[in-house]
């Protein structure tokens, strides 16, 4: 039911070419997951999503939790027939949400105490009780509860935090049971390479069918990060998909793509285009600037999505500058799939044998400096 | 290029079926127009809007007059161009929204002097300006600068006001050039039946191809506003549509073709959506209460729309509680297509013979008390 081929390795770079199979279709790899938080990706129907050729949606069990609560989406029939989404859907596991709370969480063993940022009630996350959350919610594919530190933790920290979450990944390994989720064991350790390694030696033995990589993103500079991936994923079983967690602007997704990463998500394609920004393939672009009030042509030439095929940058520069949802719904299919479509091409690079050479040629029309991987990176 | 005609008549009642040509089609009558004020009709895509069934879209002339401004319409080819709608576009003369403005506007006979709701911009309404920015706008069907004078306003005002809108009308029939836009003449005179009758017949004598009716559900109560329009439509050429601006709830809806209107606006629709109130054949229905929680049946099991066909009130409840967009879109959808609905049925049932019974069952299932005519009514 749950099973990941890798279809084609790039010979000079540690990016692949995949299909994951799920109980709810085939996800085909490099991926990049648009997010719906609260069982809806922002100003979108489902079906608005299924046309960008997103394949597979994350949702976050913090805020499922809190509102509508499992117990109601279980009811429902779980998560995919709440929200109407019959392709695959991954939970994360709280564990971000509620590192971020900040002096409104308290760790232990055990797991972590914190109060909801809605109402201020007391709540307690274990990796018990958030398996028991995303086998109610239903996901095909859920996370292990983690910690994600800070970026600017010490390494005494930071260590203590690995540790743990490693030891919490045995426990939610143990506590779930049900048979048609695939559980996901996530790596940490800051921005410390033997950290990195030891987490991903640990979560690797434990022989869950696919691997996140978190913690990263969180402040830190791009080369730290691809330099956190180049020490991670040669230590991840290549036979199992890695998922870089949180991570998705167009650079990342390439960068991330060719140090071996399967899958990604981010919430800076809905969010951005809340704002009145477009990814495009030359860049980003602010449609409530005023050069854009008569322009007719459409956000991206080279886009087929359904904004670019029907609106113009006037238009949607229009609606952005009135406050119009429309403004905001154009521009979230937009960046869907703009990104959905940079993985596609992505994709077909791979498979083609030319994957260095699209990275070169995407990176530098979008208007990002590549960052090259230092030699030492194991091409496994 | 624009013909209206009668298909059939109710024997019992002023209500009428008919078909309206126009250059972006036909439109089957009596009809709700659903309101896209800044060149969008709230929360949807125009393909959202068009599956609902709606058959011509209003957009206000005020509105878009301020933001993006006719010119920058006209130079994107025109509002169906400019917003992808293909069927037919009414828009409004700004009257209505300029009188609202209260203290910011000044009537002279030239025309209204107003400042601008948005950075209090100095602008100047006549007949003629307004002719220009409709015909800018380029809507199948627009109207005549009126005065639409407060409901409570004493009758020597609304005398002079009426008067006035009669000589507005002439006005904007002269400065009228364009060949394929239909201009309607619109009846005002408050709440005073010889002043109604006077407008009406003035109105009727200029020969528009079609009538509106303005200053009505401004205020007073829904009685009197039925007695206006019995007074009202009988003098109006009955081989013309007749339309009723502003008004769409759906007892008005139907109360307002058994006297013979063929044409309805109104916001009610997306406005509730998006307070989280949803219009069923059984009553209004407000999606925030608690009582929807776990309710996995659709908003109207007697609805065939997109929202209805996929989504849970249980969904949509959660939706709307934490805020987001969906929610609205959702239930804009659903208030529209059950709109829409309500109006096929009831041309059906009029082309049935079989309007009063249609009117007696749908007024009661939805909770609304029948408010019959008046003895006097002209079966013309």
């Amino acid at each position: 039911m749950f099973e990941f081929e890798v279809v084609k390795k790039c010979k000079h770079t540690g990016a692949r070419a995949g299909v994951l199979h799920t109980p709810h279709g085939d996800i085909k790899t490099p991926v990049y997951m648009p997010v719906g938080t609260r069982a809806t990706v922002k100003a979108l129907t489902p079906d608005q999503v299924k046309e960008t050729g997103a394949q597979i949606l994350l949702s976050n069990t913090y805020h499922l939790y809190l509102r509508p609560g499992e117990k109601l989406v279980r009811q429902a029939g779980g998560l995919h027939s709440f929200m109407h989404w019959d392709k695959p859907i991954l939970t994360d596991s709280g564990g971000f949400q509620v590192f971020s709370l900040g002096a409104l969480r308290k760790i232990t063993e055990e797991g972590v105490e914190f109060r909801s940022h809605i109402d201020g009630s007391a709540h307690l996350f274990t990796p018990e009780s958030v398996m028991q959350v995303e086998q109610d919610l239903g996901a095909d594919i859920i996370m292990a509860f983690d910690e994600c530190a800070a970026h600017d933790k010490p390494y005494a920290y930071v260590k203590n935090s690995m540790e743990r979450t490693l030891r919490w990944a045995e426990r939610c390994k143990r506590a779930k049971t049900s048979e048609n989720q695939a559980l996901f064991g996530i790596v940490q350790g800051g921005m410390f390479a033997d950290l990195r390694r030891e987490s991903a030696k640990g979560v690797n033995a434990m022989g869950f069918p696919g691997h996140a990589i978190g913690g990263l993103s969180v402040g830190e500079e791009k080369k730290v990060m691809y330099d956190m991936l180049e020490v991670t994923t040669p230590l991840l079983d290549e036979h199992k998909p890695r998922y870089l967690m949180g991570v998705g602007s167009p650079d990342c997704l390439i960068e991330g793509a060719m140090r071996g990463v399967d899958m990604f998500d981010c919430v800076l394609q809905s969010r951005t285009a809340r704002m009145g920004t477009a990814l495009t393939s030359r860049g980003k672009m602010n449609l409530r600037n005023a050069k854009y009030a008569a322009d007719f042509s459409p956000i991206d030439p080279a886009c087929d999505c359904y904004a670019c095929r029907h609106f113009s940058r006037a238009y949607i520069r229009h609606l952005v500058t009135v406050g119009e949802i429309l403004g905001a719904t154009l521009l979230t299919i937009h960046n869907i799939r703009f990104s959905v479509s940079l993985m596609e091409q992505m994709r077909e690079a791979i498979l083609a044998d030319d994957f260095p050479a699209f990275r070169a040629e995407k990176m530098a029309q979008m208007g990002y400096a590549c960052i090259d991987m230092g030699s030492g990176y194991a091409l496994s």
